[in-house]
């Protein structure tokens, strides 16, 4: 399958922590690594950090730049290449906003959830669209999962990862990597 | 698939650094977090934290007992169930003493890696070992990788994950989540 038309968010605010209200998280490190990585090597195109807060917009930019520009670009040159692909947005309409400007296709958001929700799309599916050339994006919260207001405004709901576990918590880095893998790795 | 019998190591020596050499790699908090709650996920029955250093070994326990006994088991009892199945070891000898002791039948050592390996198994071939409920130990590497000392002992080798990416620098925890899903995933 070549040039897959897919982007992928982290969304920081709003999503909910563990008693259910809509919180915004803090940005981690990790999270920036092990995602950007996770996503270069699937062939993703674009992977935004959405938070609206602007300590950590300098924050994601001060990680970056020292892989970018500073002495980690040198010591750790595939690092540097997946960290190019990270975008720190205000949040999704912005994301939508460019990644619809200047093209004839409305981008198809999908979102992950630890939860089945109703609008579901099945990997297979999805899949399609991918191959179709349909431009996606696929969203992600941290924290306890995406508020119902970031839900609503998804084109569809992916099914949870491994929903007949007795046990459910996965790390959102590992959300990731398995729902990249199972769209579009090569198996 | 009921009960599957299977182990995962994750190996901080023998392992190699970016230039090639064999050296020791440091315990990261994360490796512990990420890697256990996706083999809790999947159902592995033991993560073993293998390395020889004694102060390591004090920094794991550290790390487990606030999960398990310390202020973070009440604020976080999903972590603590993901936790529990942690066991530092020295070595690879000891944990395949361990898994050997007792049974009739002999583990079933499989090594993962980043390159192709002549005593390849595949996934499909690995599954089915699997359901006849053969016990499988997984070996991951930190740093650059598992060192050939280490490649020799298993009885087989997975195929590199993404091997025809222009980029392959996954983590190791997202290679974990990723094999885990392949292998032991319901889609």
């Amino acid at each position: 399958m070549s040039q897959p038309m897919i982007s992928l968010a982290l969304l920081h605010h709003p999503v909910l922590n563990k008693t259910g209200e809509t919180i915004g998280s803090a940005v981690t490190n990790l999270d920036l690594h092990d995602i950007s990585r996770a996503a270069r090597t699937y062939g993703v195109n674009r992977y935004y950090v959405a938070t609206p807060y602007e300590d950590q917009h300098e924050l994601i930019g001060e990680i970056i730049d020292h892989w970018q520009t500073g002495h980690g670009a040198r010591a750790n040159p595939a690092r540097k290449e997946a960290l190019a692909i990270v975008q720190p947005v205000k949040d999704l309409e912005t994301i939508v906003a460019e990644l619809t400007e200047g093209h004839d296709q409305k981008v198809f958001v999908v979102a992950t959830s630890a939860r089945y929700h109703d609008n579901e799309i099945s990997y297979g599916a999805l899949q399609n669209k991918i191959e179709q050339k349909i431009p996606v994006l696929l969203l992600f919260g941290t924290a306890h999962g995406l508020a119902p207001e970031i839900m609503k405004q998804a084109d569809a709901v992916l099914p949870p990862i491994q929903a007949d576990s007795d046990y459910n918590h996965l790390s959102v880095r590992s959300a990731v990597s398995i729902i990249l893998d199972r769209l579009l790795g090569n198996k």
